[in-house]
């Protein structure tokens, strides 16, 4: 065996631990008796503290620095030159954080989420406030040790999103103030008098799964390498090679909410599914970037699925599976399912305004970050910047500072890959249009497999072997850009609102 | 920390790897995605290599060695004491097999059990066949390791049932052989002319599942320490402290094959969840031997839940699940799970000639080992021996010799546990009825917390401590003694037969 094979043999290896944390994971959502989660939190730790010290081995620094040789590295398959690539990135990352630092922030994160819990439950932010004063001040130490030019920020948002740096960030989001907040500004003032009530009715949860397997059908989601579950918050997961799991939920009084879940995972899924087999049971066998995940997701979810060339189809096939639907015409429906709102939830928030609250998460956690702001004023910038970005101020800490998991679990960087995946996601799509003119004819009519077969050839064969930035050029020709989301939404949106 | 406690904690560091394995062996039989199961067999394979190497590590070496002294034994406490004995065995015996030879078999039985699932679909053996001749190879070679005085079988056997030899088990036989065919031979010979039809009514699905869910609360499973799932082969499985998990499998037409499925994996668990909390996360956590572990699955199964006192509680609580059985009174109902057929398929076998069984595989399992008979030649031989004991033969291999998971497992030497649980649990069931003068009147009145609390006395709480006959005679003051079966048998069913 050759110095490539050994290495990715024993990349292949940790990579078989991943594989059963991640089982035990989903395992814990999907429904692992409760008595058992104490037992179940010790073998994860066990088991990845061994997979940590397997990636930061002296036997993993030697492949690294043997296969990153000029004259190895010409040797090498593209294939095994991305891996050593993404491996020593990771490598040089996690050798700059001393393991104490990690056991205290993962110690801390656990703490901070309990008291988060807590705190949401109670609506009172003095509760989570101490906890995340902890976790946020083991990040920055994080951040330090991992190092960076001239913003901290940036140490954390290359985890999520390679190659970014915040000033990239904050380019999308001046345009994107310029542009958005006027435009939903013009949509609210609009009055409109329709009844949507239909999308709280009671639907039974059998037949809300019906749906859900319906729509995973059509869109060729492999059930033979994968699976849907039910959960308390849906997510996707790649267990291992050929095994992409979805979860959704369901609700009585909310069949779309669901609906929209599953296909919002199954677009997640279906980029785990479609990587090369070759790049298996290694790390390259996921997505490029939080972001590119993020495109597919929201590329299914509402560039598709919130389509009317899609209900053109579908919307008679979900009458069968709820014969309440058919009192309800399917231009009211197609505009109950698009209505803009200010809301205060993000994860229930329309695809126009739904950046308008990255915005505000983005500019907040870097504020922090870099220590311009404390979190004891927390709640307050919360509150005012959603006055200024949604005109609207949260009653209660539980829908405004407390709403979301990440800062508890010490994840500053991640929020921008929702908006940087809402942008990519039409920059490809517009790609995808020009490549096949007879697109909205085939979504109309059920087919799905075209833009399946596209987003496989263009991106999900790829894996995580070229960076985001790289594979979007790849693919469009173009850095990313926010003006093809704004037209998108402005088109759209003007036509169903009529302005 | 002490020495003991260091050896502790790294049994149980082993047991979380374990733990993993459990999980991932559990979710292939449950609904993991089928194309996964390559990969994943590359997983277990990996992690048992990596648990394996642990628990022959220099390491465990020196624990073992240090603690087995004089002076540290008198320091140890009894579970302790008995932990180290019991890693002890497993140790000498582990290190004398190579560890690739484990990894080996544990990827080629995960493949077997593929191969063997869809040679049951398709009825056909060759399928199955190079699978199960691969198994065979690797098992004996393991048997080699081992090493064993007159018989290779007895390395085997001695991994379910320590202690125990083949002339052990060929002498039970041979007193059965003796009592239990012409028994057998008188039943058949009686004419019964009852009409026992509503076994085979159709039942939906989730039917049959209340009634699995009624008799687990009956029963007092612990569902926040376990969960009941569905598989093709009814199956328990402790994953780790506070999670045992059964599944069973429901048929449209053979509601109480699943109902007693039910209860008899529920016998295993209960075993495994009143192991005291003191040996959790350790190998001590489980049963003493499998065959008193099937005395606990058959004890419930056969003495609890097919007697007259079970089913006056328990008939009028069925047909509040299955009305269409008002029709049918209680004593034809009682006659109808308690007929004696001679039948193809082990698992549907009763009480009676379930024995009968046995005594082919053990001596079909015991020549192949030897190397007396070959792979290919065993579909004709199991057609013979049938037709020899049992008198009927199978027109389908889904029937015959596919009908069991265990050879694919690579689990020779296991099927006498089965016949040995059956001689166990009359044993201990004579002790209990002594110990409880009102045991009828507490099952015919629905109160099976007096079983559940003198066995979880008796037995569960001391999991693996003892060694079976050890913990037999603490019970029972007695060797295994078939006589104590033959009895119970001839009693209840000459009763039955009127014979």
């Amino acid at each position: 065996m050759n110095k490539a094979e050994e290495f990715k043999k024993y990349v292949k290896k940790i990579q078989y631990y991943y594989q059963a944390l991640s089982l035990i994971r989903w395992d814990i959502e999907t429904g692992a008796p409760k008595k058992c989660i104490e037992s179940r939190a010790q073998a994860i730790g066990e088991i990845s503290t061994y997979a940590f010290e397997m990636s930061t081995s002296e036997k993993m620094e030697n492949f690294l620095n043997e296969l990153s040789l000029p004259e190895s590295k010409e040797k090498l398959s593209d294939n095994d030159r991305a891996l050593v690539r993404v491996m020593k990135r990771d490598f040089e990352k996690q050798k700059k954080i001393p393991p104490e630092l990690v056991g205290q922030l993962s110690v801390a994160s656990s703490k901070a989420q309990a008291a988060w819990e807590k705190a949401k439950i109670n609506d009172d932010f003095s509760v989570f406030q101490p906890f995340l004063q902890e976790v946020l001040l083991l990040t920055k130490k994080m951040a330090d040790c991992i190092g960076y030019e001239t913003n901290r920020y940036d140490a954390l948002l290359d985890e999520y999103e390679p190659g970014f740096k915040s000033n990239d960030v904050k380019k999308v989001i001046s345009y994107l103030k310029k542009e958005l907040v006027p435009f939903v500004e013009k949509i609210t003032e609009k009055e409109v008098d329709d009844d949507y009530s239909f999308l709280k009715m009671k639907v039974d949860r059998q037949v809300q799964r019906k749906l859900s397997e319906k729509v995973l059908r059509l869109m060729n989601y492999d059930h033979d390498a994968g699976r849907l579950d039910v959960s308390m918050h849906p997510f996707t997961t790649s267990i291992g090679a050929n095994d992409v799991r979805i979860t959704t939920f369901y609700r009585d009084n909310d069949f779309s909410d669901s609906f929209f879940s599953t296909v919002h995972e199954c677009g997640h899924a279906l980029y785990e599914q479609g990587v090369s087999s070759e790049l298996a049971d290694t790390p390259l066998s996921s997505g490029a970037s939080m972001a590119m995940h993020e495109s597919q997701s929201r590329l299914w979810e509402n560039i598709v699925a919130r389509s009317h060339e899609f209900w053109e189809f579908f919307y008679p096939e979900t009458i069968k599976i709820i014969p309440e639907l058919s009192s309800v015409d399917m231009e009211r429906f197609y505009r109950g399912i698009n209505t803009v709102k200010r809301s205060l939830i993000r994860t229930q928030a329309d695809e126009v305004t739904y950046n308008l609250h990255i915005m505000m998460r983005f500019e907040i956690e870097e504020a922090l970050i870099n220590d311009r702001i404390k979190v004891s004023e927390l709640e307050q910038i919360w509150n005012s910047k959603m006055e200024e970005y949604l005109g609207i101020v949260p009653l209660k800490a539980s829908e405004g500072i407390l709403q979301d998991v990440h800062w508890s679990h010490g994840s500053f960087g991640y929020f921008p890959s929702y908006m940087l995946g809402n942008v990519y996601s039409v920059q490809i799509y517009n790609q995808m249009k020009k490549d096949i003119p007879s697109l909205k004819d085939s979504i109309s009519n059920g087919d799905l497999k075209v833009i399946l077969d596209w987003l496989r050839e263009k991106i999900h064969v790829h894996g995580k072997k070229y960076e985001p930035k790289e594979l979007l050029a790849m693919i469009t020709g173009q850095e990313p850009d926010p003006s093809h989301f704004m037209e998108y939404i402005k088109e759209k949106y003007s036509h169903i609102y009529k302005i």
